[in-house]
């Protein structure tokens, strides 16, 4: 079955091509009431739009968002809010050879198997343009969130390309959205420019890894035992195109750790309980604690590379495939908003689904 | 709201706490026709189950499932089926503390922030015991497998506990289930031992890694965009209790790679394409291969240890915390068995999600 | 697929055959904090029970729920709640022809073509023992309700049988338990016994017309377009065994009303709009708009009859076919507390939609 | 909650307000390969949409759709279809007195209530409208139809309007399509003509009742307890505008029966069992048998009529109301289309549904 839908309460469905006429978002379940207008969901779509830099495909696609329903006289009506993107630059002639040849790497042959049928050109379902939709989908989760959780701030940022990693000691998160790579350290940028370069000289491509950081998020959300906050941040942060490891908190380091280290001790403060660190990045038995949350996942290097590969084509015959085309050198930089609107949703349904059984009520601590 | 229910069209539901009268699993959307017992199931259980070894918690408990529904003479009929497991070796003494305090990185704050009540003996429903119940659900779920795709298997095993790691040149997959770890490494076995004795009397836990390894699984698996193989993968392993990270094929450090590096070259064999190597983890786009999937995640360390910790209680007084009891020292030993019934369960509700909307017909490649 | 889940946010999973050693009803997505024991959903159960007069199916079920789980010293936990009824007067030796022919009427050969494989035991699945679960769950959905909405009262009777009609001028809904067909007018049920006494004695059986009625109901309950509370309802009551029409307000008489009929015209009460009328039902665009909601179903007559029938066997050996055993006459009469039940599990769930989405703030009317 | 999804594995998701810029459906999970076209999906609409003969809206709208994915070269590639038809005829002046007053027995008031806000063009999302997209998606699915069950044929027909019924004596399914009614009865035609033109004049509007009938269906679909095939129908047209009872087979009917009338005797034939009757609609416990299905539901009058009424404003005071604008004076007759959508869109889901758990797969009567 083919399942495009994401959220239980509040749910999108992303539709269209790469190189369709047009993509979008149909957005079920958001609340009514809320002020929402295109030029807040083309902010976040500008954040991740192709074009931007030569750090990105040289694809220009404006990206422009229209809202179709669900929105009336600038506020939500609580019925579907349909997104669409027209595409505009599409170039298929581009795609010749992909059209029979499976890219080593790349979702062609896993659809090409399952389907029997598939609109190669750019990618056709699988590729990231599907992820412009969920930007928008992602956009109109922020501004109901605006409204609901006032203090909530997400935030993303690369903290590994390839070889290099994110110094944390010069950590400064005003600088995220002055560079091309969505990184919180000024100093480093001319440096991961020079790296970037020099991958996309040598035909080749590179992986990353990326964080979310949630500030602000209410403890009580996360639906035990399937639909834990980490469980769909997890899923959320997965179903990214290229994306290939997910860690909450320590991630993969817990395995290191040993029970005392990994304790975050609770002491009490003004305002509630106070953690005095944050292994579980904010998220104990899949329920929000009020902490910070952190989410960190890894992205592959782009498959569509100009360095020969051995592969085969519909045929069943063996060739060395070179991909033309405007493809990321690093796919992961676009992830950061991506990764930002998949939170956003994912809060935003966990916040719905929290006030659903609970009524949004808190167990009380203190005298 | 609480969503206890896992996967599409092969569902279970789980229910019941640490210390209540009975727990189980309500298992929905089984096919008919196919052989089940008892027995067939427990053998899933026994590997799971407390008390077999000194590296697990000593409480003992038969973890004896009951058929109560849905199996006719020795025949699933399709209709649900109740596996109930009657908990008796319930100490509710041992909780006299923990009813009103919070033990720090124990999901204790999270259920009473949330509910405001919570059954605190024995963690109530946040304690591993409920994964009794998906592994009895996973044993459906093999029985199933067992009928439709004869040669597909699911192996787990350990591949790190805190500061030792599995040596993969010595991986010897017969030996699994001839040592307490689940370790396919029979030398190393005793150093094993030796360690988690050292941390056990040291009044504390460790962290862990375990890799699952699909073999056989055809291709033409996942639900593309939002139920993609890898991200339901993702989402059973994440849904298990103290699990912080998850990986499929090069995890994160697919970060780390360039492209060519990445891309898994693929040839023509007999029976159909052959790849070269295996950095996708078998899935791509979303959908399997035919290639050996790769999962792996992290377990953090057990949060009820000896050591003293500083925390909270109900009232908002800050105390230290032992907690008694009878926990785990690696709670990562157990989730082998465990993550392997996830992944019957992920791999057989995509395949019958697969034969809904494609018959189960493949795309063709060759002459 | 089998799906044997009912409902959204407030969902339960019913499991059990007629003559298994149990069944039972998995219910997720309760509330935390509500007072709820067994007594309190036995009364429920105890309206629904076989044997209770000489009208219904002879068959001695005490019909004992257990609560297994989700209930901490006397309140829910907003875990899920397992409740188990176990069979105690289960014949099967009755059944020994119905092994291999099909009831004509009755669900057997439908059961048999799909899955191949069926549980002949009392109907097994298709029996309406399952409702006894049914009626379980409800009995938890009114616990919540009486805490949420304390004004809500459901209240269910019959409305005909075989030839009679309730003669609505007589209603007194004070009679509707003190009688074996909850019927509310004292003065018809020596009519209604002798009435159906012949029925019994032809060895027939008969149908019967229910109708439901939701008092106290708030506004804005119900999910457009394909949650509609109206939809809900429909589906509620067309999944009771046996039903073959639902009506809401008018039902099927609407189809002969004009426009001017029809309008339900509204006045300004004290407490806001006050309808002259109810063609409606209570619910305008799938909304529920504070009027009392009007729910009507036909049942048909039980298909078990003495009375021999064509038919055939397993084998498409064509017989003539009397069906033994012990079978409610009219089953519709113990369709009134199941029908109860389904619509207190229906505006529960829709009322944990509505505050999912809204909050549970109505829009206001007045200056 | 809003829920603007229909269906398990083939779903749907309409969006859309009637004088918004567009609405459309975004169709999910159909079956990879399959021939289709705007030409296809264009037919079905032009059944349902307006201003076709006097006795419908004036309103002129092409009801052109647009396929904007999901087919590529002229089949379908299994990922989202997203069928857009642009409003073209909006004239949102005719709505200045509605903004603010509710019309009686409209759901004007029920959406404020719910909302506190509402699109009051037209009727927002409460519009008939919203089914156009319902029709584009019923298109998809009788082109998967049409391919996987060659055999099937879907038939909706009024069988009353107001005070006229359906001679069944003069039953003739090939006069369907040559009347503005859908009328199985030529002969019948200028009675009605006469009659709706009446009611138009006295400016009024009037009820009906519609039948759909599905011939060829396999054995073996629905999937019980709550998804029953009978169950899935009855949402489906309950879900409809203005549908207020719904039936299968002998409907409410089946409450004055007795059990030996009911029996639908079985005898062999040569392809498989014969039924003697059809009391049942083709549906035994949920489940399909081979026969025709049979569902009947009954349309209220339109609410917008040129008759004064009392009702209320959103001020609180109370007004006679007029509703001035085109509307149809026996909304039913567009219903006929809508209900066929429908049905293909159940028949299909469930054809899925089965081939999920019983991979279509049926049990054997016989020798």
């Amino acid at each position: 079955m083919s399942f495009n839908t994401f959220g239980h309460l509040f749910r999108f469905t992303t539709w269209g091509e790469s190189h369709g006429p047009a993509l979008g978002a149909t957005v079920d379940g958001c609340p009514p009431g809320i002020a929402l207008d295109e030029a807040f969901i083309q902010q976040f779509l500008d954040r991740r739009k192709p074009g931007t830099s030569k750090h990105t495909t040289q694809r220009k696609e404006a990206d422009e968002v229209r809202i179709l329903s669900g929105v009336f006289e600038g506020k939500t009506t609580g019925t579907p809010i349909q997104l669409m993107i027209e595409n505009t630059d599409q170039r298929s002639k581009d795609y010749g050879e992909i059209a029979q040849a499976f890219r080593p790497g790349h979702a062609d042959i896993a659809y090409h198997l399952k389907y029997g049928i598939r609109d190669y050109r750019g990618g056709g379902r699988s590729s990231a343009r599907e992820t412009a939709a969920r930007v928008a989908a992602g956009g109109v989760a922020q501004a109901v969130l605006r409204d609901l959780v006032p203090g909530l701030r997400i935030t993303g940022y690369m903290t590994q390309m390839g070889a290099l990693h994110l110094d944390r000691d010069k950590f400064d998160a005003s600088e995220i959205l002055n560079n091309p790579f969505f990184l919180p350290d000024a100093s480093a940028v001319p440096a991961w420019e020079d790296y970037l370069t020099g991958i996309r000289k040598a035909q080749d491509s590179v992986g990353a890894a990326i964080e979310v950081l949630i500030e602000g998020c209410p403890a009580g959300l996360g639906a035990p035992i399937y639909a834990k906050l980490d469980t769909a941040l997890a899923a959320a942060m997965m179903s990214i195109n290229a994306v290939k490891g997910v860690e909450i908190g320590e991630g993969m380091g817990a395995a290191a750790l040993t029970g005392t280290e990994n304790a975050d001790e609770i002491i009490m403060g003004n305002d509630g309980p106070v953690f005095l660190s944050n292994h579980a990045g904010g998220i104990l038995g899949g329920i929000s604690t009020g902490q910070d949350i952190v989410v960190r996942f890894s992205v592959k290097p782009t498959s569509s590379i100009l360095t020969p590969r051995r592969t085969i084509n519909q045929k069943g015959e063996e060739i060395e495939l070179i991909t033309k085309g405007r493809h990321d050198p690093c796919v992961g930089i676009r992830a950061v908003p991506i990764a930002e609107a998949m939170a956003a949703c994912v809060i935003l349904d966990h916040l719905l689904l929290d006030r659903a059984q609970t009524g949004g009520q808190r167990g009380h601590i203190g005298g």
